[in-house]
């Protein structure tokens, strides 16, 4: 199981979500994948869940919430994409892990979980009260249609197809302030240069160790991402970046 | 077992606690509640274990440290009350808990730790080295008085009389800027106002979804605590809230 | 298993780690122990090291990866020093390690680590892609040289021969604000004066509770190292300490 959220790891989200995790599915080992997704921000996270998701191999369930609706009338669903498993909002943030699946000719469906009559739903923490239950109940093998709470979601409900397929922003911004565009870089030529909003142009290295200390770069981070990056140095705070910065190919 | 602490969760103090649990409670499970427990405040602190120890089930053990006092007279105990165990610094930690669980006429006791002869004990961390072992030996079922390294309190030891049974003020900011008060929602009226030091009220609102971006409401949150938020934003900056400011009901 | 790092908790950099151990070697159990090591620094890193490996029982595998030249020519390594084993960069990070073992006459031995020939290397990110399976190999009983992956270091390689034995500067700012030295407590006279960059000039208490609220002092922290605290404070605002600020002992 792995944990994609906006939650934080201090305060009592992730902690009480792990404590229903435990509870019934104690078998099932647990992965803080990213706390800090993009806050609020279902669309910027769309584009690093599905950089990171691939990373785990098929089979793999992604307790993944980053919900600002929460109360309101968004779907909560399962998703079936690539192979994995994906529990959260129907609120676009596996819009671009089911596109991309789609696209690889992959089998991709999502259904409705329904609320268990017996457990109790707060109003503002659906990550522990339904998401959790149901992402606990797939990694224990009751994957829908069998887990009889789930409906099939309509063809094309909850899509965003209005998104790009590649985001020219900055999604992510990391511990050491390297700053992750939604862009792949395996779509990139080599000698693309990224235009930051202050106008400051960058080129293409490998690694930070390519460049002299202080100088900014792009480059293929770990996960197959364009990222901004400054050797040994903040890029978010050199260049200016945050997450929604937008960046342009020149 | 749950972990509710002002330790933080980068350096080496939750490690260590957990590095002793692992070793002498390999089998139990420990779960991050809270690392961030309002800092050397165990007033703050009380109001906000006992609304979220509740969610866990009976038997839970709960290592809870705010401790400002380390090294100092105050007592290390282990308590029982509401059917949990509580270990850690009787500093008025556990005042609240203790209260509602009489108030409820369960029982509730404690006792005072003694140190282990043959184990080092350092001036400045008995998180680790005195409430992680004690905790470690409730979890695994040696709980007072047969583990015999423990003595019972004096009725009334410690206990913080004068404090409230519902406090006022604000007792945590979670990671989205959301304020926790120290008010159980379940005792206040559905018209009740909030008045914030900076003289804003706010009425009260099921959830987030309910209001409109950028509004400012109160609610029950998941724990039961009245909780001062900002739909889509961030209420202490918005309000100027942090831990300890006053917050009237008018 | 025990992690050493400056990846930071809530991105993606730890939790990739943990899922290779997890798959690697899901017997062996984590422990964070810092995930906020000096940014950047091994040099003020190998002090922290050296000074919260010895707490943790001879066998313990430590992941340490402080690593800015990651995908440039410093030396993966498997260091085998006080009879604990250290898997990481050769950027000075083992340093002090190695040479306090060594001044105790403990064998110190080390080895490069190989690249696996199906496994696929980032250029960025050498913890998830070469230390962290190094580590699982060594912690499932593989250690070198029977694990054939592995070649012996040349004598003297890597080392850092410049550095001293104790580092009178802060190497580490916790959570609660205090500043951590590089140096050894039971190395220093009880009367020992520690002067600041500021001008302030701190005498030695055993802890918090023994001066009074708002006072700076130094002292023996639960590690063993000298650190600069103020009971009730901060003591990094209220001196202005930060990692690499020098320390005077006068």
């Amino acid at each position: 199981m792995v944990l994609f959220t906006d939650f934080g790891l201090l305060g009592p989200y992730t902690g009480q979500v792990k404590a229903v995790l435990q509870s019934a599915a104690p078998s099932v080992p647990v992965i803080d994948l990213f706390a800090d997704a993009p806050m609020r921000n279902p669309r910027s996270a769309a584009y690093l869940l599905a950089a990171y998701a691939l990373w785990f191999p098929a089979g793999t369930v992604l307790l993944s919430v980053v919900d600002p609706g929460v109360g309101g009338d968004r779907a909560p669903v399962i998703v079936e994409a690539d192979g994995r498993w994906y529990v959260g909002p129907e609120n676009g943030l596996f819009e671009i892990v089911m596109r991309r699946a789609e696209a690889a000719g992959m089998a991709v469906r999502s259904w409705e979980i329904e609320r268990q009559p017996d457990a109790p739903l707060s109003a503002s923490f659906h990550g522990r009260d339904l998401f959790a239950p149901a992402a606990a109940r797939v990694a224990l093998g009751a994957t829908p249609p069998a887990a009889a709470v789930q409906e099939p979601r309509p063809p094309g409900a909850g899509r965003r197809t209005d998104w790009p397929d590649d985001l020219p922003e900055i999604v992510y911004v990391d511990h050491y302030g390297n700053a992750m565009t939604g862009l792949r870089a395996a779509a990139l030529a080599a000698e693309a240069v990224f235009e930051t909003p202050g106008g400051c142009r960058l080129t293409r290295a490998r690694t930070f160790s390519d460049v002299p200390p202080g100088a900014a770069f792009w480059y293929e981070n770990s996960n197959g991402l364009a990222e901004i990056a400054v050797n040994d140095g903040r890029a978010d705070a050199a260049l200016g970046l945050a997450v929604g910065s937008p960046v342009r190919i020149v």
